[in-house]
């Protein structure tokens, strides 16, 4: 039993009752009482055997020394082959079980991702689990008009700021494309303007090009007061497919890494293959697949710069074999990414995979299924980085304000499973059921322990309705969507509330083509 | 690699391509290649350690030793008593440990539930996973007219015909009440010839008194032929609340139980306690309770007639602790479930528990999110019956037809998570891997092993919508709950095709009366 009751925090002992339990709920609990937050542990999900992890990984080892990757970049051929990587006449570069057990050993491990706020700084060890945004949607969702059209930059502003005030999303990496920005230079810092100044949760970002880099570099190191200062706490990461599935490198992407890292910016390394298209179709050989290319950026991230902050990106993601379009809803989706989360558990590295992805084109049954299934199976894996968690339909393909707001739901009851079940001595409750059940009321609803426990370890829903079915006719028959599309609104109402200081703005308005304007 | 892929059954080789692998898809299935089905083994996910089952067990045991349980029948009292119980001055029957392991290893195990056609038959073994319905809904959901009303045996009948369609709900046990049945003898067996006139898989329901249930086994005993062929394939259980939990009995329950025995009838030992309000607020101490409940209940059933197949029915419930009301929806039912199914597991009985059941009125976002929560957690778990698995709203108050047919893909989804991550060498892939990447096309579409496993390993929704964003504006943008309204029609417009034989139906009707009209 928690310690830290309510009651015992100081506030007055009440009896049992409607009224005096919705007052005492209605006070917002400090951080540590909340019954769920960001990093706690899972794990208690595991679908792969240990055999199965051994078998896994030693065919990722296979496969690395045999078929190797194709098409680095010249520099980092040169660092890998100087690591102990064999170029081939194929012009594969392949690599000795030896070399990548001696970079796993150099690799970054139990890391911190930054936020601008230190209060969302996130710590990727063991299983801890934190939800997050992604992806790269080109369209917005219009709820309303049942309709897609074109994202911009102001669309993902208003993501940045719905995920700032959402307890359950912890982190925004960029879930869609500014397609309002022709000029990609401009839209790869205006993507991190729109987002750095509508959230102060850590942020993950693309790059179109490697010279695009230095400019954002520039603007980080504004933001952040000095290039010191961002190199002490980098509040962006660079979400970088340095690999084209199967077993080849990006070459272009590589290079914008290379840059990222000699910036100081972690790097997530991700491979997004799909099952049975550009991955074998089987679970456990996409995984594979996954696992060996991202052991190859392990080593080439460790042969430029032993220790740089990345994330083992795993992403395979799946597809319809009856069509070859991708099918992010799907339970095979779910295994794949729950799959990789035990394999990162294993090589002992920060990882991030995909859940929560709805193919349903709008917030409906549907996708509350196709969200919830990947998310908590994600989460109860212990996945340190669940990227795509909130807001994302159709594959990918649309990003979904109010779906945000009703993500922040979905995940604080996701997280809830994570948090899992507390036995001790009080929580087995035998000194509390004698009192009830022997000479005492016959029921729990008044006892201290009922509570004390009310709080801090029951999550209640933010927009979800839990109301009877009579009092939700005398409430009007509350629409769900238009309980989300209103918490919407009164958010992008207001000015961000984290918005970047009026000198550093003007200063970053002055050197660059922000397309935001003012707020 | 599955050696009985469509390929070598006998088909044609085909080329990759769309066409063909939709064609390839549309041919239907055998059962034994469908992706999933009935009776797949789960238990990778352990919400509980091996010491926190056997903290939970210990404490059972001690409230079974030191508070026992009050309000026994008479009848009940002297079975028990004579097995080894003591009845004590307080009223209270207690049960020392012996007793309890003793009745423990006379208990049925590894049990068939029947369906009235064998293909539906049941075997609760291990971590078998099945769905199906449960409940006592007093409303139906008009999801058209956004409304609740009452509950009417057409309702549950119609219920029954979609069940039979569904191939992911694998039983119907009575999820609703025929309010506009006023006599409840009339009630209890129109409720069986609603289900079993509709359905031909195996079905649950409840007797309102000890006296009714004698006019069911009658009429059970003119559906099977005879009363022979009824003890020998009993295809209805009895849904039995014998405690009205905190610890107590509910005596005239435990006189239905006592009669159904009697009558070859199996039983689900069905503890319902609601944390917070009758059962203690911590989950693992609700556990702890209903284990407790449930272990009385299989003494009882044992010192009466050893070895009779009762299901250990621990069916812990969520209050909202604010207001005291129901949560089923919500992330600690989730947990609840999921912890028991452990203990049943450690007990080596078969075991059911609730999942599925959505607060939310209408089968919108959130009933997807909460169905797949616990629907999903309570497959990985390993859970033998999964009771409330679709068409569950408001907490249990509501049941919706169209939510059904929607539940039987979110259902094939989180059984598709079930049946987890087969590795083996055919599906670690390196073979195929090998193949593609090095002198292959670079891709996996038209790969024999993808054209293998996209019909046996991957499973393809029925209702919920896969399009691209232009390929759905261009179907005029489906709406789910419409297409699930469609699919629900077409079942409801035919006549039940598994109705019983005219000359039964007639001598049914001739001695009860049946509400039901001639379909």
């Amino acid at each position: 039993m928690n310690d830290e009751s309510p009651q015992r925090a100081g506030r007055p002992r009440r009896s049992g009752g409607r009224a005096a339990r919705t007052a005492l709920r209605s006070a917002k609990l400090a951080e540590d009482l909340r019954p769920v937050r960001a990093g706690m542990a899972g794990g208690t999900y595991k679908p792969l055997s240990d055999a199965d992890v051994d078998a896994i990984y030693e065919a990722a080892l296979v496969a690395l020394e045999e078929i190797g990757l194709i098409d680095a970049p010249q520099s980092g051929i040169d660092a890998m082959v100087g690591a102990g990587a064999i170029l081939g006449e194929d012009g594969r570069l392949r690599f000795p079980r030896g070399l990548v057990k001696e970079m796993l050993g150099k690799a970054a491990k139990d890391v911190t991702l930054y936020g601008r706020d230190p209060k969302y700084d996130m710590h990727l060890t063991g299983t801890n689990v934190h939800f997050g945004t992604a992806g790269a949607a080109v369209h917005m969702v219009d709820v309303e008009g049942r309709n897609y059209r074109d994202s911009t930059v102001q669309d993902l502003h208003d993501a940045a700021k719905i995920v700032q005030q959402m307890d359950n999303i912890h982190f925004l990496q960029r879930p869609m494309v500014c397609r309002d920005i022709t000029d990609n230079r401009e839209m790869d810092y205006n993507t991190i303007y729109a987002c750095v100044s509508g959230t102060t949760k850590h942020v993950g970002t693309s790059f179109t090009e490697p010279d695009f880099v230095g400019d954002c570099l520039e603007m980080l190191h504004m933001m952040a007061g000095s290039e010191e200062a961002w190199r002490e706490r980098p509040f962006v990461l660079n979400s970088n497919c340095f690999v084209v599935p199967p077993m080849k490198f990006a070459t272009e992407s590589c290079q914008v890494m290379e840059n990222c890292i000699a910036g100081g910016m972690p790097v997530l390394l991700l491979s997004a293959g799909q099952a049975g298209a550009t991955a074998p179709a089987p679970i456990a050989g996409a995984i594979v697949q996954a696992v060996a290319e991202c052991l190859a950026g392990v080593v080439y991230v460790n042969a430029i710069k032993p220790g740089h902050t990345a994330v083992f990106g795993t992403w395979p993601f799946v597809s319809d074999l009856r069509t070859g379009a991708m099918s992010g809803g799907s339970g095979e989706q779910a295994l794949l990414t729950a799959g990789c989360a035990q394999m990162h558990q294993f090589l002992g590295l920060p990882g991030g995979a995909a859940a929560g992805i709805a193919d349903a084109k709008l917030p409906d049954m549907q996708a509350g299924w196709e969200q919830m299934c990947s998310n908590v199976m994600a989460g109860l894996s212990g996945l340190n980085m669940v990227y795509e968690a909130a807001g994302m339909h159709a594959s990918l393909l649309g990003f979904c304000h109010e779906s945000l707001v009703l993500g922040n739901d979905l995940l604080g009851q996701a997280m809830r499973c994570v948090r899992g079940i507390e036995v001790n001595e009080a929580t087995l409750g035998l000194d509390t059921m004698r009192s009830v059940c022997m000479g005492g009321p016959g029921h729990y609803l008044g006892s201290d322990q009922t509570l004390a426990l009310m709080q801090t370890e029951y999550i209640y829903p933010e927009v979800a309705d839990r109301t009877s079915p009579k009092e939700w006719q005398e409430l009007d028959k509350p629409d769900l969507i238009k309980t989300a599309i209103a918490q919407k609104e009164k958010i992008l109402a207001e000015r961000s509330r984290v918005a970047l200081s009026p000198d550093v703005d003007a200063a970053i308005r002055e050197r660059f083509n922000i397309h935001l304007p003012v707020q």
